[in-house]
């Protein structure tokens, strides 16, 4: 089953939602999009990347979306536009709603009596809405997911199945949820004492803002005492871990599995590549990348790329290159010493 | 409680239903597995490790599995299998099935009126199963899982309490998934425009085939328009992260906590250990080895084992690794100067 | 809404409940816990860090806990304490009790008929508790939280929402379980022949001591033949990994993000930090630390701080370092001949 029960548009129609200029045949018929390789009549495919410049001239597809440059690549009913991936966003969310959830609560879902329901709300079976929360309209609870008690979550949400918000938590308007995502949990807070470990506990709530998207099975924790914020439009992908009092800022993206310790405040339109790793209480300015699997240990004042990654070798080669780590002081050492040889050579 | 209620069979039945051959007492019986240290009266164990064949001299187990080379080890009842450990996954499964789940739906379970389920699948309380979507004979949906609409779940699969499963996914026959996985989620695609984000629609789905397992908390994403495939016999342990249009060939397994983005196409029977991180839009060769916690930025064209694990050190000595590191490019030109000044003295 | 819904005591109450020094109007009346920035009249900050201590000077706190040291920096009431953090712990447990969960079973909640609860037990709605499972007295069972057969839960647990236990998992006293856990999965072990993989029956259990708390979505799974066990007072973070027939040694804490692989023993009292790797098979010492992001492959004898992690660099100095690090061995031969050409010449 291909992505093809979408809406049928115009080309026409289509240049002028999405803001594209329109050159060939504007009556063409569009419902659907597709890869240029795989597209037939009826679809619509994008070249963003020159590399793939070739295939616009094999594409099957009734239309496309290029970039004013590679537009002469093609005699085909096209939209021009600078940033034909921002195009193809826009035209495949029009070929392809999302199907509107049903408003109304399901007879199986469990919904506080102090809860307030907009009517246009959906709240799926085996949900559950605690005390005093307020749920928005034409939101989404898919099934099985557990709001606690004083949530607010705005209008136009999709909570899919099976996330789970803490008492407490705030989210803004046309956020998406992802399943098994856990928001508002205890931050990692001990105090040692003799020995053991005392719980502190965590009062502060989780504040996310409108335009998130939340990954699977990511989890923020709430604060321990003020709270932990996600910005506006700030998206989040599966697996990721936010540690109590971080703040995230606004139009920053984190790719999946990245860490980050608790107190940290990561600026706006920042780029965190996967399975990073971003220590506690630091600061990073706006416009920082990380690159991925990078494990950051300070504070980013000016904003650029950062890496650390270790480069994966044959194994044999890697046993040779980290055994010689092992030994880079004395190594240092040995180069000190042959340079004073020398002076004293020449001396 | 120990894993003792299981079924009774003699040494020589368990002999001929795996293949093994048998030395010794044919009519001992045989209700459990344990190891050689823990064995007692009725407990089949076995030697995999040479390391460990000592303990064949002091096991009180009923009867052993060994290597042929072991099996002048010891004087107990025995199995002699080429793959001891292969031949013990046999034993243990026969002296130790899983309970048969009971056929039919819970009645707080809540099932789409076109969904087809088989007479014999099991479906557990508050499971929630989708329009039009296929459940296969014998096969058992646990407490809490929820089925999207349109899937298709093939025979004889176990989906533990709460996985969920986006709209369109298809599972082979004998899959197993464990809770907390979360298949066909959104992958992370979204297009930058004027300093915001404008969300990409994720229109492929994600297929999973026959005998796969899962596990708990493993996320995988559905395709943004072609799809994600997760090939036969693909081995996935928990806490994995796979991105929207990757492709894990045959026999592939994953050690948990691994991250691959998106595109990736991982070959077939390769083996990716523990906390390694797999870059986008790379081709893994058949047969590829990556070492646990490795990151890896490149396509393998060679299968072999790769490593790139910076080596853990006594925190002072790392400190001096470290700044020794940062200080390469120096350290490389001053060797080149010393080289110069070399071949000066020698002129 | 802010944490200050809480019970009021005076300072007096409060020095005696937690065991610290009263200094200052014993009747002040706090009602909440703040930070020293935040606070205003009926709350009481805390001064850890002697970083922070102008503060002192400028909060509006009714009352403060400092350590000795700190406490001339302040005219207001306060407690005065050897471990000002801990002390603060104590008070903010006084003063924002959790509300107990009100005893009973949900109606939705699906209950085995030879399950055993507590009467002052509390099971939330959509809850599902298996056949001979035992629930002990104040134990609060969350939303959606599915416990399998032959389970059991001590007394005064607190299970979040969605918390999964396979069969068999037993949990000490007073242990905290947070939404997406899943406790007692199937490790992931196989056996290869001739090519695919070949299930190896999952049968130990998982044992989790007292005192423990174990963050969302972390994964903790089963024994392969014996057990994984979880000591008592242990802490673990939010998705950490522990696979299967691992012991954690009591009162050791770990940070979120961690993989621990099979088999490995971590001691007591060890401090394990965020997205650490620690591979499988190996023993760590009582006291052990491993730093965040370190990837550990060897047992540690000697307590002490461990790290392994590649500093990160602005990408294009750390390009000239990975560089340099893939050509180390020649680097080392090269010393090597410049070593040689200085004897010579000295000879």
């Amino acid at each position: 089953m291909s992505p093809t029960d979408g809406v049928s548009l115009t080309l026409g129609q289509l240049a002028k939602a999405c803001g594209a200029e329109l050159a060939g045949d504007a009556d063409v018929l569009i419902d659907r999009v597709a890869t240029l390789d795989g597209a037939d009549k009826g679809a619509i495919a994008f070249l963003s990347n020159p590399k793939y410049r070739s295939r616009l001239t094999t594409t099957r597809a009734s239309a496309v979306i290029v970039a004013p440059a590679d537009a002469s690549g093609t005699a085909l009913p096209k939209l021009i536009a600078a940033n034909p991936y921002a195009t193809y966003a826009c035209v495949a969310t029009l070929l392809h709603p999302a199907p509107p959830p049903a408003p109304g609560v399901h007879p199986t879902a469990v919904v506080s009596a102090s809860a307030r329901l907009a009517p246009s709300a959906a709240v799926a079976a085996h949900a559950v809405i605690g005390e005093r929360t307020l749920i928005g309209e034409r939101t989404s609870i898919g099934p099985g997911t557990v709001i606690g008690d004083d949530c607010s979550v705005g209008a136009d949400c999709l909570l899919h199945p099976r996330v789970v918000l803490y008492a407490r938590t705030q989210i803004g308007a046309r956020t998406i949820i992802h399943s098994g995502a856990v928001i508002g949990a205890d931050g990692f807070g001990m105090a040692e004492l003799s020995g053991r470990w005392l719980k502190v506990p965590q009062l502060g709530r989780t504040l996310i803002g409108a335009d998130v998207e939340i990954g699977a099975n990511t989890t923020i924790d709430r604060g321990a005492i003020g709270d932990t914020v996600i910005e506006d439009d700030v998206k989040l992908d599966n697996q990721i871990q936010i540690a109590h009092n971080c703040r995230i800022g606004a139009h920053t993206a984190i790719a999946g599995c990245v860490g980050v310790a608790g107190s940290t405040n990561i600026g706006r339109s920042c780029k965190i590549g996967g399975a990073a790793m971003i220590a506690g209480h630091l600061d990073l300015a706006d416009g920082t990348v990380i690159s991925a699997a990078t494990a950051l240990f300070d504070s980013i004042h000016s904003p650029g790329i950062y890496t650390g990654t270790f480069p994966a070798l044959p194994h044999r080669e890697w046993r040779h290159v980290a055994s010689a780590m092992r030994r880079l002081r004395s190594i240092v050492e040995r180069i000190r010493a042959l340079e004073r040889d020398g002076s004293k050579d020449k001396a």
